[in-house]
């Protein structure tokens, strides 16, 4: 009989965590849920938890504020993943205790899933803006405890700001004019959610990803602005008149508005002016590429989600 | 997403038991066992629990008699299979009415796999014989409780008797004499466990099968002891001495020996001079047909298993 490790996820009604869920699912991992039982109660998420129970996810009633339920969901388990909200992320301190408590847990993957915080430089630039500070605390710990772990570097999800062309505000992307922040040649990476969740799915059991970060870099989905508008300009054959934001006006702007309404502009100045996501090399001794490890896996490209878009 | 029922298997480091965890878990279904905490110190019992596990099994620390156990186990699956041996026959009245209360499960199977208990004609025989009297019980009750189920018919299991070629006492065919027993006519049915397994898996989502009785009486396992001798001699290219016993004498010898030290040859008597797999015919109200329902499913002849002892 193949082996198949038994994965938990917490955070399975959420965007990411219903990608990982399926993708657990659809790779024959015997999968659990731990869910709210409010979650219950709101028809999108009993539609999804629906859709996954029947698919074969074993729904688990329980959250991470209660003790009792997580020591029951990690015992079922080898590997948890987490994919709670950025503003949740504190809430996995209890559950990184349990999984110490337990033992038997052989990967944990913390709730990052997006630039590294580790690398990010942007994290110093405002005061109430601590949005990697709580994601670096729980990598921390995590190390700490010495609990076996890989964590995720995706980068940006391409719903957040792929669909506007990266324009703050817009809902499709522009036809006549586009605002180009900096000077537009700074390297951002766009991954689609389930994408994500087939390399999360794939490392978990990897002796290649343990205790590394996996870092999703593809061809085809890092691209500056300058590259992503002439792509965009090449579908609909048209010219754009470019607009110049520069970083001193982006920053002024980011500075009257207050997060999370600025978090646009803020991701924009992270990825495209400070390059945080592509500034550095993957070291060896702590992350691995996602590309490089696993090339058979597919994913969309920023190409072909701009062709949704025409 | 395809739609996988969950199954729970009660009994899995038993012999059958063992087959349709394994067979839960072929054929893709989220598969948990209820196991006994003494289950893990048993070396031979812990190994099968640790490749079931690897395969991607759930267990659940429980018993039949621990009801808070139980409650918990029934409350994640859709599917309850209990191949607990025929001495536990009884211990399933708790179970059925945690299914009842609990009230999602799906399908219930409980633990026949043998004759049908309320065809047999020999359960009459000896004051002391209850086998099957107990088997009738937890059927009725799951009748009258209104629990779905399928009841699953498979007649012997080859490692019983087939090995010795319907010789009680010898461990492998006999290579000179053969004792028929009665006329030699009558016809009983021999299934492979694993062929079972795969056969229980198959129905327990199938509408076709909600209570009912899946009889199991493929092509090639049905056969009399005179088909099966002379298909041995076939086989070993060589006619064998035949010697008679009578229904008078076989009763006789049954009378002279207690219960269990007697079953094979009850279970001779059953079969081979009463008739108990083959007597009546399947009646659509109540039965199906498994090789007539499922036609792609593999299975062991009595043939191929006899040329694993030339």
């Amino acid at each position: 009989m193949e082996e198949k490790s038994k994965i938990l996820v917490i955070g399975a009604t959420g965007k990411l965590g219903y990608h990982i869920a399926e993708a657990s699912l659809k790779f024959r991992h015997p999968t659990f849920a731990l869910v709210r039982d409010s979650a219950f109660s709101d028809p999108f998420k009993a539609q999804k938890l629906h859709s996954l129970s029947n698919a074969g996810a074993t729904l688990l009633k329980g959250s991470l504020e209660d003790e009792a339920s997580i020591v029951e969901a990690v015992k079922l388990v080898d590997v948890v993943i987490c994919a709670v909200s950025a503003k949740q992320t504190s809430l996995q301190k209890l559950l990184i205790q349990v999984i110490k408590q337990v033992g038997s847990i052989k990967r944990f993957i913390p709730s990052e899933f997006g630039s590294d915080p580790t690398k990010v430089l942007v994290s110093e630039l405002e005061d109430g803006y601590n949005f990697y500070a709580p994601k670096v605390e729980i990598r921390r710990l995590v190390e700490a405890e010495g609990i076996p772990y890989t964590c995720i570097s995706c980068n940006f999800f391409m719903r957040i700001l792929l669909p506007s062309l990266v324009q703050p505000g817009l809902k499709a992307p522009p036809r006549d004019k586009v605002t180009i922040f900096g000077d537009g040649n700074t390297k951002g990476v766009f991954m689609k959610e389930s994408d994500v969740a087939a390399f999360t799915i794939t490392a978990v059991d990897d002796p290649r990803t343990l205790n590394k970060v996996l870092y999703l870099r593809p061809p085809g989905n890092v691209c500056s602005l300058n590259e992503l508008v002439e792509m965009w300009e090449t579908k609909i054959g048209k010219k754009l008149e470019k607009l110049h934001v520069s970083e001193g006006e982006l920053l002024e702007k980011i500075r009257g508005t207050s997060f999370p309404a600025n978090f646009e502009m803020l991701f924009i100045y992270s990825a495209f002016i400070k390059g945080d996501h592509t500034y550095f090399d993957i070291e060896s001794s702590s992350g691995v590429n996602g590309t490089g490890l696993y090339p058979h896996l597919e994913y969309t490209t920023v190409s072909e989600f701009l062709d949704t878009l025409v």
